[in-house]
């Protein structure tokens, strides 16, 4: 299988499309199985006791799986987020960064889903989990 | 039913618990049926469109929910999110606050579980729907 | 507000297109707020203890709310449902009816989002809430 | 690892416990990686059009995660799902069994939290996914 948007594309596209937040990312792999992406944690992503907040895991699962759905179906597309669901497994460790990996379960003409485990850089177990959806527009797609 | 922190306390806890974001919010009500929580919308919670981030109004369910807890165990208590489940449901009004009202469907001694609405100001169709799940230190309390 | 299906159009439409649980639910209410309807609990309906059944309270949300997004759009509608997200607040009274009340959030073109809130008949507290989201068909629809 | 229950232990587990929906299930697998469950479909869990019901696919999903941390923690254990979002997919194929994997993503002193695909038999793409938890007794248990 070809990516519509490979990393370099879904890259650029971050940093045109998402100035306000592109500068807290780094795109690490995007492949056919998904997309890795880091959250480069500095303090205006953490609350009290040293933990990243949950709007800034949200984030990262949002933009990591809006950029899997992106490296499938192109650039034109304007997928809106209409679900997201999160557990919050483990407090994240203090001082490393996160990472998102993407699986995609489903990519249909009208809503694509998938879900999202969070990492801390470096460990094996989970910090969080997501399942998200997206409408995506109608404008007829090949496949 | 009294409250065991009013509006003015829960307002304190915010500026000085949340210092990171405690400027991004305003108390509007705190009483036995719930609060509302203001967002006031500026560009760093937009995303291209003029629309507020879907992180932006998961913080504001979060932090909603969070106060309207606080308001009922008092401010001794840390609870931590575990769970949320956001139906993003409507394109926020450009140019609009956000206002979140809260519902506490349950205050257990280990889970509290609520549903927060949240409109654009002036506006009667919800934007967003949040349900929200915390766990609760286990000491004793009374009631 | 007109219901395009008032409670004996649903009740009839639940009685032949639903033929396998139809005996399982009795609608109580439908008017433009929502409806109200009643699972018969039945000793299949249980769970080891007494209490109902996780998925007989599944159920109950999501027929709950498929009559609530019918009683708008007419029985042409083939609504299929895409997302639940329940929580399970309480444990049921043993002996005791379930009721669920619906309240519709969005009833867009593509996608109809509701919760649903459950009760042991004849209890204030509720024992479990359920989002749910639908996929409508696409014809165009008037209003 | 070892198992606290394996595939036997489990198995006679769900006949003696569960007697009202044991003959709907088989159990496959179950190791340290989780268990797979199979559905049995028959008439009862069907729908109009001769699909799998969402109450159905529910269950099966419900009771496989429940299994798969019984097979960790043993049966004396009394696990009470508080939460579950279920994403429905694909239409499951007519006449084919469902099968359920289960995923493990916490298992803490007072919640599991785990994931579950299920997929129509000899199918590659998920007809659904559901993330669920449990609340544990607190009884103190080793490791």
């Amino acid at each position: 299988m070809t990516l519509a948007m490979d990393k370099a594309a879904l890259a650029a596209f971050l940093t045109r499309d998402f100035p306000q937040v592109a500068a807290d990312f780094a795109l690490e792999r995007a492949d056919p199985a998904g997309v890795t992406l880091r959250l480069r944690v500095a303090s205006r992503h953490l609350r009290p006791g040293g933990t990243v907040s949950g709007p800034a895991m949200f984030a990262l699962a949002d933009v990591a799986m809006y950029l899997a759905i992106l490296s499938r179906i192109g650039p034109e597309a304007l997928a809106v987020t209409t679900n997201a669901a999160m557990d919050f497994l483990r407090k994240p460790e203090a001082g490393a960064d996160l990472l998102a990996e993407t699986r995609l379960l489903k990519l249909g003409r009208r809503l694509a889903v998938g879900d999202v485990l969070v990492f801390s850089e470096g460990k094996p177990d989970p910090v969080a989990r997501a399942g998200m959806t997206y409408a995506l527009p109608q404008a007829p797609r090949g496949g």
